[in-house]
């Protein structure tokens, strides 16, 4: 999927909500759970429900990693039942070196379909190179991230910037709007200004909405830009909304109301 | 495995040797390739051919979710062949927020049954902090990368130090030498001391012998310590010693001359 298909997606639906799908198997509806293809059904049934509200989904390679297998089989079953027209994000932050990098280039966007896939700034220009090779592929670095732990290194002064701030001002040099995205959390309210002058023209991947406390309106208010430029994302808000039967059109009603704030904030 | 028995194995075999399975598809012998399970019966034939001249084995997960359910299937057969007796480490780089990381620590110690694991610091405490709390389980960070890349932002200068020194520094108050490692590649020579001087204690996994043309004369005399404290990796260099049906008595030889030069420096 190419940009202009993706703000063409945001434009028709009036969203540019992400549904993460971090499945976690103890947290899935316990009639769900005596099923063999458990984590596969959950994620069919979230996507039914969800799939005209949001214009990507986001699978974290690690609540299915932690299910050996099985857990790799569902999320090759889940990619695979994502609507083409959705952006399919593998939340991976991989990285290693150039010929290693190669490897997990070709894991997401050949052995299996994504459309994106994160990707871990730390062993610099090589590490991320070979994900940026692919036609109509993108590459999402990690800038600011959400968690407590950004002030351990990220937040770090080098020159007369923070390492956030470097690492996405060089990045960005290495790739275009076109193909490269960065992932700044949506609880970093007062430094989405910098960032935005720094890339003006690509899209954020913006997690943090919802369980860890940011705000969709200072977000949108903060960093959109005429492309939107920004894909929301929220888990556990929505996948979890319920945890019995109606899980279903629990998940669908948050992602209404995340749809419908959206929806003013594109006008 | 703790570190006295880590210890007592590289005392008995007179190596410090880690075997990287780094077994790219397109690379094994061409008589294994139709072989349903090529990868697997490549990586039994190289550990059968080295187990007595190494202490370690790592798996770089890239090439194995390269190739999909297979892969993973092919490293799960090749965890579970290495024989206890090893040190099993899962070059994976994983990282995330917290909740996340506690996945991919459930994923490689307790679905999978590694030893190590290596971890990206970019996102701080509480990405790494998950791994730590495995007792007899041992978190692998990235330090200083032998990569070219690693100038791009490891080597950046924050406060009075660069980033690779600051986050061996912050990251050892997070464990300690009984479940902390850091990743120092063998071309980092000149940096060696300085890294050994803020962590006497601690093994380094020493990556970039061989193929990345790192000397191991020079890094065993520079950064040995009393308890040994390195695991000097090579991947290529042994397990791609030969494409033709010998590369098991190949791989041997390699090894044996990394084994036999390694006794000498550990007298």
């Amino acid at each position: 999927m190419n940009r202009k298909e993706l703000v063409s997606q945001i434009r028709q639906k009036k969203s540019y909500l992400c549904v993460g799908l971090d499945t976690e198997f103890n947290k899935i509806p316990k009639h769900l759970r005596s099923d063999p293809d458990a984590i596969f059904q959950f994620n069919k049934k979230i996507i039914d429900s969800t799939k005209d509200l949001c214009v990507a989904y986001k699978i974290n390679t690690a609540f299915y990693e932690s299910q050996g297998i099985p857990g790799w089989e569902a999320l090759e079953e889940t990619v695979n039942y994502i609507p083409s027209t959705h952006f399919k994000i593998a939340d991976a932050k991989r990285g290693d070196i150039g010929n290693t990098s190669s490897q997990y280039a070709k894991a997401f966007f050949e052995t299996l379909q994504f459309n994106a896939v994160t990707v871990a700034p730390y062993m610099g220009e090589d590490s991320v190179k070979p994900f940026l090779e692919y036609k109509d592929k993108w590459t999402i670095v990690l800038g600011l991230t959400s968690n407590p732990g950004a002030k351990d290194f990220e937040q770090l002064t080098t020159g007369d910037e923070k390492l956030y701030e470097k690492v996405i001002r060089t990045c960005s040099t290495w790739g275009n709007p076109d193909n490269l995205m960065f992932v700044v959390g949506a609880n970093r309210l007062e430094q989405f200004e910098k960032i935005r002058s720094i890339i003006p023209d690509h899209f954020f991947l913006v997690p943090g909405v919802g369980a860890q406390g940011g705000s969709l309106k200072d977000i949108s208010q903060n960093a959109m830009n005429v492309e939107c430029g920004l894909l929301v994302n929220a888990s556990r808000a929505i996948i979890f909304a319920s945890q019995n039967e109606d899980f279903g059109e629990a998940a669908r009603a948050v992602a209404s109301e995340y749809q419908k704030e959206m929806q003013n904030y594109l006008l």
